[in-house]
């Protein structure tokens, strides 16, 4: 078991994964989780913040494993109830999921900031592991489409990640200001990882926090990054969709160019282990490792292997 | 089947069983219940009304018939999840009941009043007979207790009605307007029944609405009570503590008295057919019927027999 501390940037299933390996491996105390709030949105008059709770169940022990997220065994009486009232039911709303949406929600109404929410769920699930908010401020992805612009639900579950992209935009990020804890999280780490996520709409909102990725490259804790493009697809959602749409190749490389000068050790898949020497031509060190977490197992290791290339 | 145009002012259980009974021997669509909203309250952030709900589950043939209220079946896996997160547990919250509340909420935040939601509602699972909140204006049954003055569903569910009464007030009760329909369904009756239910909680804030009993009091339709107490005692809930403790006769007669110069017919139950004379004296026809609704044909030969005396 390591003893230094972590911070992981995250967003949902594979950085959840990824999270559960690395509290495998490092004490959980020692491990701080920010996670991606551009996703988060309002329905049915719940807020809901899909990232921060697929990280919480997953360190909870509570998550469904086939989704990778929601709650295993969860039902869904309320929303069929939702549908018979002629409400929407687009988004999955499971019936323990709207517990954990309530209190958020009536918390909030509060004046609670989303943070301290987020640390009294966490806790009141059982997770050791830190999960800060990147912001307690208001933040949306948006994306631009031949539709319009889409609120970040709309374009991933409402219609399916079907539509074209043309860019991406966060809302609220000129004036959001990082969530308390985030900046000194950073300037203590001893290692840093930004998990194997969208790399547009998961690691970007964070990093266009102002303030985070000045605090990432002024810190002295090494970074390294996990590539979510393995043999030219993405694991899970639309990321190999956004880096051909958005003009960048839709490869390890394309990710890798994406945390130029961030990045100083860059992990990607052995079946791209042909790709390391046009990575390191990026100024990083790249290193081909068994990234796909297809058991608790296999993230474990993939995250004692990540933080030994840090050490390194 | 009556095709005689009824208002019905109505509590929960008990009226709700009633109005499935009217429902059952008149064209519902001629059928208005007025239902109290003295006891909604907001709680988990959810705007629940409770006398309307059980009035439309049961008209929806929804209802959990063992508890009178909730919706059959319903399952609470969002309420044990609250419990979980620390949050409170004492009002039971079934998981498809959780719906409605989220509609209910959701539109009134939109600017949809109450009664627009109601209608919404009652017609999304199919019930023909109108309900009508009594008001669309933010009104509270407060009851002043030993213990300071409760919130109702704190004196009702939270605390079990152990406290003692010393008053009950009605929060918002002077600025109050009957909701729209309410006046025009009590002017165009050609019968009006103030249903069995808590003659303090449920049907007095009715009648504290500004204008709603003088509309009944003009009405050119004659007016039925159903006595809520048989045998002394009340057949659901603290209506027999409450006469006690506000100082009147634990009895049908009790009850008759608080309807006086409103009614002119009172119905009690066969067990109290003696005391028949005793309510005449107050000035309005008594009949005594069996009144307790075991069976929803119970119900319907009650609703006849109710009609059947205003006819006369």
């Amino acid at each position: 078991m390591h003893a230094i501390k972590v911070v992981a940037l995250a967003g949902g299933v594979g950085a959840a994964r990824f999270l559960r390996g690395l509290v495998g491996v490092v004490d959980p105390c020692h491990v701080t989780a920010i996670v991606n709030t551009g996703d988060d949105f309002v329905h049915h008059g719940l807020h809901i913040s899909p990232d921060l709770d697929t990280v919480t169940y997953t360190l909870a022990g509570l998550v469904n494993e086939k989704n990778g997220w929601g709650i295993a065994g969860d039902t869904n009486a309320c929303l069929e109830m939702l549908g018979r009232l002629g409400q929407e039911t687009w988004f999955w709303l499971g019936d323990r999921d709207i517990a954990v949406h309530l209190a958020r929600t009536r918390l909030l109404g509060e004046g609670l900031p989303l943070s301290s929410i987020t640390d009294r769920i966490r806790r009141a699930l059982g997770v050791r592991a830190r999960i800060l908010p990147m912001t307690d401020a208001p933040f949306a992805t948006v994306i631009e489409t031949p539709e319009g612009a889409l609120p970040f639900q709309d374009y991933f579950v409402r219609r399916g990640c079907r539509d074209p992209i043309h860019a991406i935009h966060f809302r609220g990020a000129g004036v959001a200001r990082p969530a308390p804890g985030v900046l000194e999280a950073i300037d203590l780490a001893e290692a840093i990882v930004l998990c194997p996520s969208n790399p547009f709409v998961s690691i970007a909102p964070i990093l266009a926090v102002p303030g985070i990725r000045e605090a990432i490259e002024r810190a002295p804790a090494p970074v390294a990054a996990v590539s979510p493009i393995v043999g030219g697809k993405a694991l899970k959602g639309p990321a190999d969709r956004m880096l051909r749409d958005l003009g960048h190749a839709t490869t390890a490389v394309g990710v890798a160019r994406l945390y130029e000068k961030l990045v100083d050790v860059f992990v990607l898949d052995t079946q791209d282990a042909a790709l390391a020497p046009e990575v390191e031509r990026l100024g990083m060190r790249c290193a081909a490792i068994d990234t796909i977490m297809s058991l608790p197992q296999r993230a474990r290791d993939l995250a004692r292997d990540v933080l030994g290339l840090l050490r390194r």
